[in-house]
């Protein structure tokens, strides 16, 4: 199920409304809920490695692994994984092992949310086989969200929550695709394109509310330079505040930002004896605020796809999270 | 005019509902409308200095000067001052002289926003002895809102903006007050408690939409160290956005938030000798979401305070820029 | 062995020279030489958790997790783990199962420096066992210096490089302790007290000069608030500069400074209740400059400790990496 | 005088050793020295407006205007100004007055360091004219050194400090300027190529000591990206420190690198209507150490001929700063 595109969309829908409209932005997941496991795995591949790229902190009661190098570089260097909170490690090393004959040392890009209400989030389930099976899987096209990958055991606004992506097109012609795994926020502050949610009838978690975070991806086709994508990640935190996010106490609000308008950029490696200098493509400024709309815009309407999309779930204790219905809006 | 406490705020208004209801907090105007001025400044007093303060960037297509010794010292060490763009130099000399005997150095804290459609902004309306004057003005209670002080001339949302100010108070019984000089956004996407305006009737001022700035100053009685006064200045940005603001690329969003629950703060001065180790009061974390909430709701009331406040005005060459009329609400 | 105490030292060296030094502060290691592997783990406890701290990026091509939880909170919640690149992942999440009881969610602090030349990196040596044994030897007293640990394969200005501490106290009669996983820089630039060593006779490192990294811890029971600790942190990078290095490109130069002379901080654990607000000490900052030297002496000391302690080292491949003779001094 | 270039130097001198051997950098200054005046301003101009740019804060206590807007667009639009700390305003708004006809609105880069020994810092002996006249006056070619345009009273590490400039080329080929108004550390950190200064015969100033700044700005004709400048910025603090700097408390430590290597960026003006697209230049990061190991020894060299060329002067109630005299080194 797939929101209409809000009033105060900035263009019309892009074809999977999806971050899988970004040409080339490949997605895969890997769900487990077999046993005490509601947990996973999401990939997020670029056309091109390494891309330019930025990032922005919200809220930091989270993980985001690679910050540094990213900040440094401008660069993002390996694909994107997204998974619960204590598995970010297993999940940066089987990247690296995944990737690790590509280059001497690798500083793959992790961020979590914590599923610990519906997860058995101490028991581990997640192995290196699940990071490469995402890998593998990875695909253009639709994107499964709500309970699914790295979304799998998510709550978001006091309902299940989980992976949610949307796309808008820019009047430029750009492509923004954002993706969230949405595991914040509470309900009595959720606003849906501005409107409270009316849904006194449906319990609320067992949980304490905010107790979340959520990771945003946004992808672009537009040439962006890394100062330029840092802007853009510090937009869907706007999205994410006009959906009632607020960047709670308890919240790992992380968001990152990458575009894939230029390639062939040198890795900076000394083996690789690059050409001293390369030309790359910039946007210019006077057109970046199309980009932060569309941002902001494909945000909100991402956390609604993970709210609309994620299906009342049991916990491995039997703690039972409830969906969104539909017809609430 | 004040509006009512809008359907997510976190608690009941405070007296005045106003950056002054944080005790000791004195707000001071300078209005200046003669000839082709229309333009100002306007200060904000905290009740002792230094005290603990941070800051935040959503848009830096503005000036904020002091932010090096903010980011440093965690201490703001002067009042604060607001005014246009081409006046910001003078305004931060005269606080230098209004306060040169008290220490050896200063680096005075003096925002802007550009008011150049209404104002003849290199005409250098704003002199020394205005200043003075808004110091000496400098008052607790009700504030003047709208056509005053820095935001005499200023626009948001294609509407006539200028100074707006709100405050909550949290459920711990912390008050949080928030100024803003709001001249930003585009009327498009202006929400007011989520629903967008209807305005066709009500001529766009001739300008380029969102070319515009939001100064925003919150000040909390809780007594926060430095890094949770920081956290505290982001979450202005996502009241701004709740709003309809974007951070637009020839916006300057620039947040600042000072607490005032810590009195006595060595200065650093090294003729001062103070004593190597001081106690200072630090508000647990655990509690700090109320205060977000808090900062979020006033920033929205604060801006809508300046709408609806603001009054319509003739600019120095005739320009006119309507205020948004209070029965669109 | 030990260095004298530089010319330019503040003051008398404490009693280990070390890190631990600092009141309860205790390291571990674990050193692992078998077969293929030249690696390992260090593990750094501060005497008491949560501890305000801050971080600092000299050159980002490296790994340190946690730190949007550092710039956020202003708080170490966890013991630090060194180890290898392509390990930090597993030392992350063993970290985690180690304390998994004590709270909901954990973000491990775990930095990395690149030890391929010497080591397997890509064998998966280090296993979450080593980890439990850093963290059950971790001591006070004298610290196990030059190939142990997280530092056993490192390489640095061209010697074998490897763990380093170093400590001084302040005329105020602070301590200040760092340790550095040292690994970075170029035998060209290296001074030692402002000298470059004659070495023309010692072999080259078969790898490419600056293809490393140095994490720096730096500890201090002097009471520092977080936004003092990052202060602290940027001045491990002075040392490191007066030192001989560069921050270069393929350096990960990363560094954190935690203070214990605050306790009894609250977690921001919404379910401890913690009460709402709770007195710290805070350094007045007319006396911080005093815990710069220190740091930068200590910091220079230990990098030198790290190169005298380190010993020539054959890899797993018959790679040979020469150790410093301290007669060349 | 110049000194010759250090040991450790990366390359030969470039023509004038000063920023101006990047090609189309003009330095201008005005000194006042008549009456109570010791201070002035010095402006430096890069070839064409905007230049990509980014800045660094070793130590915050200091003041660098603009840097909100190169954090944001990654762009220098104006000329820099250095000047004293208590007349950055007057120094700002008379660079806006001088180029307001080529903008809207302008956000002028204006940094200072505090001359109150010597000069009536509270006297406003800078004016606007003096701003002009130093705009006039820039050139290319060989620059004034010493007591001069805004480094006239300043003193560095006990002697007279003020302007010193020096330049290194690249392997590459590529220049690196740097310019620095010293007024900053102790003598008794002092360090020349590794070495302290035996200067127990000559007086030090009648001031606290390390009660100063010092701001230095790098150019160069590299093709950098702003994230790249940022990194030259944050090096040229390197150089401080191995000349013994600390960053101290009472220091504003505050660095900008600019490059001149890419020409026609768009300013992100909305009314000039730029191509959506443009084709910028990026150096290879495989080549950004060479620049890193300029910038240091740029810096520490540019250090060293500001007291070099420093001269002995007798502030306006009668306090004498000692030049370094050249045979102690």
């Amino acid at each position: 199920m797939t929101l209409p595109a809000a009033a105060n969309s900035v263009a019309v829908l892009s074809r999977f409304d999806a971050i899988t409209d970004v040409a080339g932005v490949r997605v895969g997941h890997t769900t487990l809920t077999e046993g005490r496991a509601r947990t996973g795995v999401t990939v997020i591949v670029p056309p091109e490695l390494p891309c330019f790229a930025g990032w922005h902190r919200l809220n930091g009661n989270g993980e985001l692994t690679g910050t540094a190098w990213i900040d440094e570089s401008g660069l993002l260097t390996t694909p994107i994984g997204l998974t619960n909170t204590h598995s970010v490690g297993i999940v940066r090393d089987a990247i690296v092992a995944a990737l690790a004959t590509s280059r001497a040392w690798l500083l793959p890009v992790v961020g979590e949310t914590w599923d610990g209400v519906l997860n058995d989030v101490n028991g581990r389930h997640v192995r290196a086989e699940h990071v490469d099976e995402a890998l593998r899987n990875a695909a253009g096209g639709p994107v499964a969200q709500g309970n699914v990958g790295g979304g799998t055991g998510m709550i978001c606004h006091g309902f299940k929550g989980g992976i949610g992506t949307a796309s808008r097109v820019t009047p430029q012609g750009h492509t923004v695709g954002v993706l969230v795994q949405a595991n914040h926020g509470r309900r009595s502050r959720l606003r849906i394109d501005g409107k409270p949610v009316q849904a006194d009838d449906i319990p609320l978690p067992e949980a304490p509310e905010g107790a979340g975070s959520i990771i945003g991806i946004a992808a672009t086709d537009a040439p962006l330079l890394p100062h330029q994508c840092r802007r853009l990640a510090q937009r869907i935190g706007l999205g994410v505040a006009r959906t009632g996010g607020a960047g709670e106490q308890t919240s790992g609000d992380l968001f990152l930002a990458f575009a894939t308008g230029n390639t062939g950029i040198p890795t900076g490696e000394l083996d690789e004896q690059p050409p001293a200098v390369s030309a790359v493509s910039m946007l210019a400024d006077a057109y970046i605020t199309e980009l932060f709309d569309a941002v902001i815009d494909a945000t909100e309407a991402a956390i609604l796809n993970a709210l609309l999309n994620a299906e009342t779930m049991t916990g491995y204790d039997g703690t039972v999270v409830h969906a969104l219905p539909p017809d609430r809006l």
